[in-house]
């Protein structure tokens, strides 16, 4: 399963350094910044210096200009804002929603890409970004003392995505013959890496994106959606259909809906 | 039960600020450092900085010329050595240990004060201090690159204790009314927690069952849906919006949708 993390205008170089260091301690090494404060802030001395080792994260890391283009590949978004929004994702604990994610059962297919946001330091994520997402993971803290690191918010969730993965234990002994094999089989030390059906090919975050936009055109061309008063209606119907995890072939199903209802009525049009 | 964070000979300003911050982001509010490079180091700038609002814990905290100074009234002291030394304590994951820790069991008393002891970032911890420690805490990391910043390490700890503790009781008697206003509210980024929005009230079966009707109808209408050859697509939707677990609004909003599709575009209705 491919993992990423994104920053979403970041702005301090030693927090960029951080996150690639807490990455890669725990394994991961796809990193996106998405309109970072400084262009360069790759190759800055401090980002360096606080990513320690992890240069290679830094070098193989992108600058991209949306939140789209840092998304191909991913099928389910994580957001890590701590404010929960009205018509928002659903707000999980960290270690309970890896769990459920990972949970093997038909009905939960794996996601292929999961992608970890993280809004700027000062403002944190936009509503729009956020309502995108599959959840919201809220980082247990103190009531009265909330302010989490950037790069240590990073820390603790790749060390509990990484824990969810199974650790290192389980991959350091694990025998690719065996893996393999164990997708046939029923070896229970891999049972849990394995979903016991076939999976449904998800629907990337990009082909959901696309299919939000065609149901707003419709929408409004229906008179359903006022653009001038649009209600959260857009941030509702994506949620519902964040939650069901939509497989390629719905989403084009539900293209075909959205293409179709702003056609006259067959039955009219013989009028 | 007391706990403790105890920073032997930190040559870091920068860690002694970001062990602060995650300590208090944690709830913990008791540091000692033994030895520091810096004399001065509480009140250093990028020691400050790094603490960003937790300066309090610093204002408090003491420097000791000796470990045994630092460990008034701790009865367990856990090393974060990475490397296992011979005849030392028993290396084991945080996690792990922590349950056994707590575990109610009469055969394990829970500990009046347990202490964190965390080497330089250059040697890490003696033998001797290890030696003395009633556990080596092993975070699990790469084994191709375990280098965990000191502030991030601390981090993880004090997280993983705190869900071990309980996490914060307060969340759970947190009422709905607080929480929406706190919603609306300009909360920075990863900031307090806020818990989860009230439940939805899930549809029923029945409700279900009428949302399918109707959409049956009007995809018929619209000319979406052959009944001659309906080509499983109501059981397609079907399941789409079974794995949204809709609530009762949602299902009102889809029915709208519906609803607006039969219509003739409104633009076209005022011909």
């Amino acid at each position: 399963m491919k993992t990423r993390f994104v920053l979403i205008q970041t702005s301090h170089a030693g927090n960029v350094g951080g996150v690639a260091r807490a990455m890669k301690v725990m394994g991961f090494d796809d990193l996106v910044l998405v309109n970072p404060r400084f262009e360069n802030v790759l190759r800055r001395e401090e980002t360096k210096q606080r990513a320690s080792g992890a240069h290679d994260v830094l070098e193989s890391a992108r600058v991209v200009k949306s939140l789209e283009d840092a998304l191909d590949g991913m099928t389910h978004l994580c957001a890590t804002a701590m404010t929960p929004r009205d018509f928002g994702p659903p707000t999980r604990y960290p270690r309970e929603h890896f769990q459920a994610l990972l949970d093997p059962s038909p009905a939960t297919p794996r996601p292929d890409g999961v992608a970890f946001l993280f809004g700027s330091e000062r403002f944190g994520m936009l509503n729009e970004d956020v309502y995108r997402c599959h959840v919201a993971l809220s980082i247990p803290t103190n009531p009265q003392f909330g302010s989490l690191n950037l790069a240590s918010a990073a820390q603790v969730l790749a060390y509990e995505w990484r824990l969810a993965l199974g650790g290192f234990e389980q991959e350091a002994h694990q025998d690719p013959i065996q893996a393999s094999s164990a997708a046939h089989s029923a070896i229970p030390a891999y049972s849990s890496f394995e979903p016991p059906l076939p999976e449904r090919a998800l629907a990337s975050a990009q082909e959901i994106a696309g299919l939000m936009t065609h149901w707003q055109d419709s929408l409004t061309q229906i008179g359903f959606l006022d653009p001038q008063a649009p209600k959260k209606l857009m941030p509702r119907l994506q949620q519902i259909f964040n939650r069901s995890d939509l497989s390629k072939e719905e989403v084009h199903i539900l293209r075909g809906v959205a293409k179709q209802m702003v056609l006259q009525n067959p039955i009219k049009r013989i009028d």
